[in-house]
């Protein structure tokens, strides 16, 4: 795992480093001096980097294909972002597409545009988290782009999985009377967001004071190094669960169940009291005045499954720690609401994360 | 096929049009927007935009994946590219990797970052140039990302393609004594780029001057709106041609030539006087007082293909309009030269366009 080190821009600033301009390379020399080390894990990749295209032979599967984009100044900030954290971070992003369509990932491609404000050392880093990832979730480097920005550093990653047919979940299949079911717990990463962004404001302020982050390493780690819920979907397998539906919460709990039910035309009923926190949620939300609620519905970024069974499957669930059922799907006339701890039905609207509005 | 159009930042500047905030969409509605009316072409694409990741089913066939990355102010310049044109090319640019391969596109990926400075009329004209690329090279559009950007606008497509196992053609694999062969003519895309920038300079002095490009229609059709070499993939196998190796021409003849010999372990004799040429090419390139054969080797972005066929299937390409041998493959210790009009052997060197030494 790696360490959760706050940089506040060290590694960019400190002029003590060795520095390789990126042009010493050249493009190809670089896309080979980053990629050389990353091997081949699957039978399927025929071919991975170093010619046009790569090329998988994939037999009696499907195909699954996923693709982000991060962009510096609106997915991350580099000031509290180390660049490992970021590399894995933007894998993992990925790999969570294919997990939530309850496939496995095995390829991926990675672009990069990176202003020459950056040192090779810098994108070896990127890469050393790219990387580390890969090994993490079983994923083969394939292809990718390197390229020179006018500003920042950009990411553009394509994820490629597989999975049997019978054996995707789509979004589109909930049914009335399906339990809701989320992995984990929601609102860390969010949160974690929160206490960077304080420190950062300190640290401009002060820049010799150091953060003290004891009282939030969950939610740091949620918001540096996410983890996508691979495990989550291999625990499906081994308790012979397919869910009816499936997406993964990168925009927030009302968002994400808003999608399961436009595309489903069924309504839910999400239950307040339901939802998993974690302590540390709980108290940094008291600290920050903020409601938990709220968080979790319009956070984000939490990289947790969200699924729907059918309510025969629910023993096959029950009791297990990873997996809280948190509400029900129900006709589509009944809409999509929140019955509050109180007992009252509040209608869900998407405030989710959105990526338009973030800047 | 798309009219040349010269816009000279006309689209994004003229005030009189209608205007969307991307924001009024959010980028969920905004994705839906722009891909709904983009259809499915292949039986292949179980499920294209819309879930987590798209699905693809191909049995008995070898997967190939290739993306690329396009950013304004590296690789185009939207005071001549019109939107339109840009989301054409950045298409060609993807499925030409594929053709490359000696495959058949299939699917594409699209990922876009966009400044606020852009309406929804400008990505949606920039979608248009994509639709119609997809439609001419029968590719089916899957998936992508839509976010802001802090500046300018960015493009990343991944294209994923399919070809028979044994029909896969890769760079590594060309012999001595096979032949090199190109299709098309070389260096009209680079000095499209010339006439485009001298155009620009006049347009910034004087904003009233309107630009005569008649003597440069085909140069400057190939900058702005290239094509992809598929016909050629279905010529060669029309031709029951294939090849011992290939690459497609995006960096100059020079930087692929080298590609081809250093994967491969091979040496090359590429003779000056066989690189075809289209007569704008060579006007233009006395009115500029620019060597030709330099613009051939160096100018990069023609997406012609080049490939190596063993010589045993010369008489299939022979006299073939499309197809000119320029040159032969030789052992490694010959090394790969140029071997010019008056007969001197000259070191090739990769003087292909480098994208990180571009900025």
């Amino acid at each position: 795992m790696l360490p959760i080190n706050i940089y506040l821009c060290k590694m960019i600033e400190d002029k003590n480093e060795t520095r390789t301009s990126l042009s010493e390379l050249g493009e190809f020399g670089l896309i080979k001096h980053l990629t050389q080390n990353f091997g081949i894990q699957h039978k399927s990749t025929i071919k991975g980097v170093g010619d046009d295209a790569a090329v998988l032979e994939i037999k009696d599967k499907n195909i699954l294909v996923t693709t982000d984009l991060l962009v510096e100044g609106v997915h991350f900030d580099l000031s509290y972002m180390p660049l490992k954290h970021l590399g894995y971070k933007a894998v993992v992003v990925n790999v969570s597409d294919i997990y939530a369509m309850n496939g496995i990932a095995t390829q991926i491609t990675v672009s990069i545009a990176v202003s020459n404000r950056f040192p090779l050392e810098a994108v070896e880093e990127l890469y050393e988290g790219i990387h580390l990832a890969c090994k993490t979730y079983g994923v083969d480097l394939v292809g990718g782009d390197t390229t020179s920005s006018t500003r920042g550093l950009l990411i553009s990653i394509t994820a490629i999985g597989e999975a049997k047919k019978e054996d995707i979940v789509y979004r589109n299949t909930a049914k009335p009377n399906d339990l809701l079911v989320v992995t984990g717990d929601l609102a860390a990463a969010y949160l974690g967001l929160q206490v960077l962004e304080r420190e950062k404001r300190v640290f401009e302020v002060n820049p010799n004071s150091q953060p003290d982050l004891t009282n939030y390493t969950y939610l740091v780690e949620k918001q540096l190094k996410p983890e996508a819920r691979k495990d989550m979907v291999e625990l499906l397998a081994a308790l012979d669960v397919i869910p009816t539906a499936m997406i993964d919460i990168s925009d927030g709990l009302s968002s994400e169940i808003l999608h399961i039910c436009t595309q489903s035309n069924v309504g839910c009923n999400l239950y307040e009291e339901k939802i998993p926190l974690d302590p540390q949620v709980i108290s940094t939300c008291e600290e920050f005045d903020l409601n938990s609620t709220t968080i979790a519905l319009s956070g984000g970024e939490d990289y947790e499954l969200l699924f729907t069974i059918s309510q025969e499957d629910f023993p096959k669930i029950k009791g297990n720690p990873h997996l809280t059922v948190i509400g029900h799907m129900t006709d589509e006339s009944n809409g999509v609401n929140l019955v509050t701890r109180a007992g009252q039905q509040i209608k869900l609207t998407a405030q989710g994360w959105n990526a338009l509005l973030n800047k």
